[in-house]
């Protein structure tokens, strides 16, 4: 019999009770001869507040034996900003080398978009994971006086772009439309934008079977809520994507519905899978939360461990509920009910 | 007899189609007692091509003398992205120390939203202008090689913070709605973000009648497509601002609406107006660009040189075009005549 040790950490807010689901769904989709083996570990604000630790050293090597991480939702208004985001959320991202923070953008059938007609969206964000402005480099000078200078520096490799736009490649390669679009800003950001746009170039021309397109930021935007049935890949740096990924939530239905994998695809790190949205303070511990972006984030995690079939049946249970949801209002268990029933029957 | 010494810089593409229809809306408007002296300046791809020059320092110095500049849009493809960008839009910007970036998002009646309901929208963006990861500082080790490094470096200082903050509450204070939301990033871009979060309270300090709220960019995003009619005034770094302008540009029916000011407050130096939407290489020479965020700039431009009536009459004008204006294809003059014929008459 196989097993699947899984880390999990609910973190703060409506974490726990959307996590919960996550695992309900993931209990019942599972065959029958693999053993599931959970560690939850208790990370978040409860945590800073009581021993001042984000992340300690310890937990971290415990964390890395296992095959995958689910994490619910990490933040509380307790916490001073940039805490816990920077010393637990992004520590594990980078400690992991979870370069490849993948983000699909799909409106399913039976879901409002904002947007007027309901357009067909079905896209995937490949949003480099490592680098960029969110490699916490930067300071400040005479720090709390009118004379104040902060400084924040994105650093960006040609390493490092080369293997997250080297999967976008092959990703779009293997999708039906074949298209990819490079997101930046190289007409102001000219020296990382430009290594950007180098790489993507010399890596289109190994795939000359995928269209490609390059669209500054701020256009990438406009087209998101104008004509967003125009993308199927879009890669793009750290700070863009985590832009571009609320925004494509945004455009269909919510971040009640948006998964996202932080990937690193050698395996030498486990990856982890969370729902894009966050700890929801406001709603926390009503059973309000929707828990379908954690499904699905579960469904990403069961693709990247093999498990193909039971990812695309949890996928086919989320787009079965959802068709038929209507305006019915249900609590997070009952929905994470009704898709477990749907994957175990 | 009063004088107005206006540097104009069609630039690019669609700019010169749609900086003529602005001047003849101005002229139409302005009082007869006013004497409009325009002085055409050729900068953009063409000269760039021709002299390898984008701003050269005899012409900046003449722009300096003049009261006001109406720009049509910069850029080519023909030229290397970042050149003309960097080396003469924003060159004037920096130079002329225009921190104030003003760029109104409103959704005037008759015009179609791509959200869904056409909600109500009425909000104004204030972009830093002069900081940030737009100062041009950062380089590339390595250059064209595996072993690349390429860094962009965002400058923030409590300076160039306050001036703009100040101006933002002020802004806030005269609305009837008196709400100024923050928008940064302070959980990853802490040295910046934090900077920013205690200047903006700080000063909210000495606005109490103003309700404000702090979003993170993303969150911002979201708020864009679901809850628009949310915002009232919008303060935020240069980055998050271009970003956002573009996408409240969308909303509200497309960049073919969308102006913008590039305001020195202070006056040491000529203020820049322009519309949001590039030059359009693509549509250039048709008399197909639509001239209406030109023309709406000429009102920003008239309202900050204190021609208050004028700056109304114009964009009441806009208004009552657009109100009529249907499904009818008119071309970019036909647009230009309709508008100056309402203010004229
Ligand atoms: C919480 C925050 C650090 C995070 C990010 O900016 O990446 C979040 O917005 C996300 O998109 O996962
Ligand atoms: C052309 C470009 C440099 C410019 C910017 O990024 O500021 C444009 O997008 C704008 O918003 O005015």
């Amino acid at each position: 019999s196989r097993s699947l040790r899984l880390a999990v950490i609910p973190g703060d807010g409506i974490g726990q009770e959307v996590v919960a689901e996550g695992l309900k769904v993931l209990t019942a989709v599972l065959p029958a001869d693999v053993k599931l083996e959970t560690t939850e570990y208790d990370l978040g604000a409860r945590r800073y507040h009581a021993t001042g630790e984000t992340l300690p050293d310890e937990v971290l090597a415990e964390l890395k034996q296992h095959d995958a991480i689910l994490l619910g939702a990490i933040g509380d208004p307790s916490v001073p900003s940039g805490v816990l985001e920077r010393g637990l959320l992004l520590k594990l991202r980078f400690a992991f080398e979870h370069f490849l923070n993948l983000r699909p953008g799909k409106l399913f059938p039976g879901v409002d978009s904002p947007l007027a007609g309901n357009p067909a969206i079905d896209f995937v964000v490949v949003r480099e994971g490592t680098e960029g402005p969110y490699v916490g480099n930067g300071g400040t000078l005479r720090t709390g006086t009118p004379q104040e200078v902060a400084t924040e520096v994105s650093l960006n490799t040609a390493f490092g772009i080369e293997r997250v736009v080297r999967d976008a490649f092959r990703r779009a390669a293997a999708r039906p439309r074949r298209k990819l679009t490079l997101v930046h800003k190289n007409n102001v950001l000219v020296h990382a934008g430009h290594l950007w746009t180098r790489i993507f170039q010399q890596v289109a021309s190994e795939y000359p079977e995928v269209t490609t397109e390059y669209l500054h930021v701020d256009a990438a935007t406009i087209f998101f809520v104008t004509q967003p049935e125009r993308f199927d890949v879009i890669v793009t740096d750290n700070l863009f994507g985590d832009i571009l990924t609320d925004l494509a939530a945004a455009v269909t239905g919510g971040i009640g519905l948006a998964a996202s994998g932080n990937i690193n695809p050698t395996g030498e790190f486990p990856s982890m899978f969370e729902p894009v949205h966050g700890s929801a303070p406001d709603i926390a511990g009503q059973g309000k939360a929707d828990p379908t972006a954690t499904v699905l984030s579960v469904a990403m995690l069961l693709e990247h461990l093999g498990f193909t079939a039971e990812s695309a049946a949890v996928e086919a249970a989320v787009a079965a509920d959802l068709a038929e949801r209507g305006d019915a209002v249900r609590s997070t268990h009952q929905v994470g009910d009704a898709i477990a029933a749907r994957v175990s029957g």
